[in-house]
């Protein structure tokens, strides 16, 4: 069975977030028994992101979340560290370890050059991991710094090693666009920890799968949009934080596409940045950005490629056993399963 | 050619936003040779708005719009006047002339009482009607105020008289939703004055009749996502502010299930009150409100109920001429001309 | 009796708005019996502020108030009209006379360019003035227009005609402060349309003169801080959006220092605008942002301006007497009948 | 030397935030050569506030600050955790450890029940403490919480150890306000952790000390208002979250009073919580809320609390050697040394 998906879209070379030059995203993944979890890592620029900020913003879909970070990326409209994704019980272990990290890179953080502001990220993965075993430590806030790269892997990896969507197994998806301004080209791209959706709810490009699948299902399990969606933006659109914030709206279009009403007990939160603008210590510094109605093409894109994106976490995800020993499936072996063609 | 939408989902006896007890809507039509535009009033229950106030909320999903009154609603938390609808340009038109109908039910209203904040919205309907003319009238806004009735006209009428939305005639619509919580059935309901949307992107619960149209019609036009979509949501389950602007905020998945993607141009906002507590004068009130999970119901009859009331928009608006003689077609009629079944 | 006002700080050459190059303001003022009230313009830029739209913001301090067109502004960051000042109940008025006059200057406005996005502010002078009258009437908008210019008059003119703050005449004040950078000399204004503040509250670069006057006086009027205050800043630095918004919070501590605790029943709402970039039709623009940390001075220079903006709203208005004719007395007035020295 | 301030005000027994029935705070000091830092934890009620939420809300004065947990308050109006304060760079362990004890408090925690949102503030006590050293361990938020007591200190205490505000030494502070309504009394109380102010800028009930500190001293420092201040606010009024907010606002004059222009370095935030209603697991909940324009008392008991939290935060502190061995002076020791009388 091979997924076919957004054929007529424009992608970049890899159909990652990594498509946006500077960008590369590392995975730690936990696995030990009943231990499913990890962290991932998207470092936003080839430099030295705390010493030549971007741009940034981010918006709340739904606030039932817990990420840190937020409250200063808005206020100041740039992002200053990686941003890094994890379960939600071990946002506190992420942020200790990442600040460690930072003090050991930078001599003069937390003493005369103040305390970064890093981005750590969460979704419940509960079902399938031992999240009150708090087992993230802090070799693997630095394994996922470590393994940065370009073509990463998606699925059930990293962060996204215990996450689930629609009742099948997902995790990390991600993909690009591109956009022709002016001769030129641009990418757009987005990353997903994919982690909500009810049962029945899954659509691809149109088609209501979650329907069908649940229909031909012997066993009729309810359930509700639980859980929880990271999404992260990264373009070279010179972009303002004022345009970023816009941008990142258009995502809930893609996870509306996939099949979400936007459910209560989700944590749906977008962060987005553009490497087009580098801040510095300058006094004044020259901005460029895009013509306000020039965002169109982008919001298209933003909303297009987050919907890639949640499918691809679903894609590239194997079943897995949950804590109490019941099995969550993959979209592929559930369709096989059930006998539907895709 | 019957359009049959939603046949699976519970709807109120009208289904319009009047089967809230108490709502009722009212046009009036100003049609003239090439003024095509009008009014639209929706009263919020059957007492006294401005002596009962209700509480209310509001969302900008995106804010290219210049609708009044929403920071009041927003520090307050209530709503105290009808709604009104109209063309963008007559705003301080319908805005001063609802302001006398103010004045001259109340005696006191701009004196010991304090001005009253009253809610008007809008669309760009300059396409089809000659909106620089200014021809809304004070008597138009008080006609769209005696025609308040339960069982209203959908389609090109009042403020819908010249809208376009997916390069379709369309104008008005209504739908509701019945939600049982304990054994009693509540209602949501919600009305759009529908304006925005490019011709590809229409979709139909699903079905992706825009891009059908779009590749069997010779006339091969491009359009952006520009215009506007206002949309009022009622419900007379105990809502408190803050749960009404998220049920607000899910109106987004409505929208995005017709085909929008949130374009730049456009002006997408959502007002939302509900009828279940009517805040007097007392020093402390009690307010009644639900459970915040049980909203998982409501926003999922919000998403579908808007996006019902877009299509309706569409279905109950006939063919029009614009301003420059171009014919935008109605649904059912370009359907046909097509040859395509629904 | 001459009051001499932060005399420490470095002000502009006419120490109002008007010394930020280009921004200039005019008024209209009607006085007919119980009828005292009026408009006030205030116009961004030298050019044309449609086609040259400016980067701005706006701040609800406290959003019991019915501005109109902060929608869009907040959306788009950007102001593309002037700004106009009058009584609540003649907003509409004011937004329906100056649609007129946009249409009147651009035969594209509501055609092929879309509809303007008109500031209208108030404030209510309900109490001086008979509101309910509605009394303010387009060729007072053309006026208020016709009449800006840089040496405008302070005190009871045009909107502020009749304006009450603390209990005594107020209306419409205005200052401004110098700010060095790099050697180079940038001016940040402000201007207040002043209708705030209960009798006990006023304080006057530190001095309780409220409380002073309070206890001296033999009626011992006891007051709410109801009314509102519109507070418009302008600045030559280059600031974004986001700057600018952030700068327009700390006119909270402006009105705080001349005693307000930002009381429930007041609209306190601000604009900010810069001048120094200029937004127009290009796919890409040049934005000259300032280096966040040195937003600093200007801080500063909004909180101390806005403040030293309301002192001078008491100081140039003259004692007033009531619809129900009481006198409200001026600053001055009030000071001498009192023997209090200032 | 007695510092009597806010004489006229009524105030609360102890004048401290625990006048508000249930809530008690506890402080963690760690003191050990040049490691001057702690933690303080503010218990909200005197049930189990994970099983027994509040309705709450935060404001953001500025965001320049990495505060935990408001993403969720804000979303869902509540207050489900103990509040916690502590060093910028301990954050992620005042959080993880936190989340510790709440895994062992509830055995469904993190399982069936989600996870709980911790709310974890912070100010940068890096010019006294060696905050890179990381010194906050698990004991220390255990022992906060084990010491949580109605009567409890002020000053350079926990959190407050390592706190500069206005060059002077000072720490937590807190004070009350009693209000009546219909002739039964309620409660206002605020702490704040201080750490935030310029040399010249502080003033004590408009007694501008600050400026006459810096005339009589030698050494004239200059400095900037960097640092930060956190300030929590509990009532027993019956408030709403949105009600709850707009008091929130209200501690903007508050810092303003004592001399604070909003700096660009300040994380200034705000968390309000109410007593009077529980939120438990009924579908329905009837909430008891206060009529909007009583908020009047409110807001000025507010603004009056939280300045008197911030001075009495400099009175309880004594003077203390930063990390470099310079000395911070205490507000009354650099009194008594410059011979200023108060």
């Amino acid at each position: 069975m091979t997924f076919e998906i957004f054929k007529d879209s424009r992608k970049g070379r890899l159909n990652k977030i990594s498509d946006v030059k500077g960008v590369r995203v590392g995975h730690s993944t936990i696995r030990d028994g009943k231990i499913k979890t990890g962290v991932t890592c998207i470092m936003p620029h080839n430099g030295d992101v705390f010493k030549e900020k971007l741009l940034a913003s981010s918006y709340i879909i739904n606030g039932y979340g817990k990420s840190l970070g937020l409250v200063q990326l808005e206020e100041l409209g740039t992002l200053e560290s990686p941003i890094f994704m994890t379960n939600t019980m071990s946002l506190g272990r992420v942020l200790d370890s990442s600040m460690k990290w930072m003090i050991d890179r930078y001599e003069n953080v937390g003493d005369k050059a103040g305390a970064p502001n890093i981005i750590v990220t969460e979704c419940n993965d509960g079902v399938i991991n031992d999240m009150r075993g708090l087992h993230v430590k802090e070799e693997n806030v630095l394994e996922s710094i470590e393994n940065i790269k370009e073509d990463f892997e998606e699925g059930s990896v990293g962060a996204g090693t215990g996450m689930i969507s629609f009742n099948l197994k997902s995790g990390i998806g991600s993909s690009s666009r591109i956009i022709e301004i002016e001769g030129e080209d641009y990418t757009l791209g987005s990353l997903v920890l994919s982690n909500f959706g009810g049962i029945k709810d899954l659509k691809i490009e149109g088609r209501p799968l979650g329907r069908e699948m649940y229909l031909k299902s012997k066993e009729k399990r309810e359930d509700k949009d639980k859980g929880s969606i990271i999404i992260v933006l990264a373009t070279d659109l010179p972009l303002s934080s004022r345009q970023l914030k816009r941008l990142s709206k258009r995502a809930t279009i893609g996870i509306g596409n996939v099949g979400s009403y936007l459910g209560h007990g989700s944590g749906d939160i977008v962060i987005a940045f553009s490497t087009a603008n580098k801040i510095r210590e300058n006094n004044f510094e020259e901005i460029k950005v895009l013509k306000e109605d020039l965002l169109e093409e982008a919001f298209r894109a933003c909303a297009d490629s987050v919907e890639e994106s949640v499918i691809k976490s679903l894609i590239y995800s194997k079943s897995e056993i949950t804590k109490d020993g019941k099995k969550i499936f993959s979209l592929e072996e559930n369709l096989e399963n059930l006998g539907i063609d895709f």
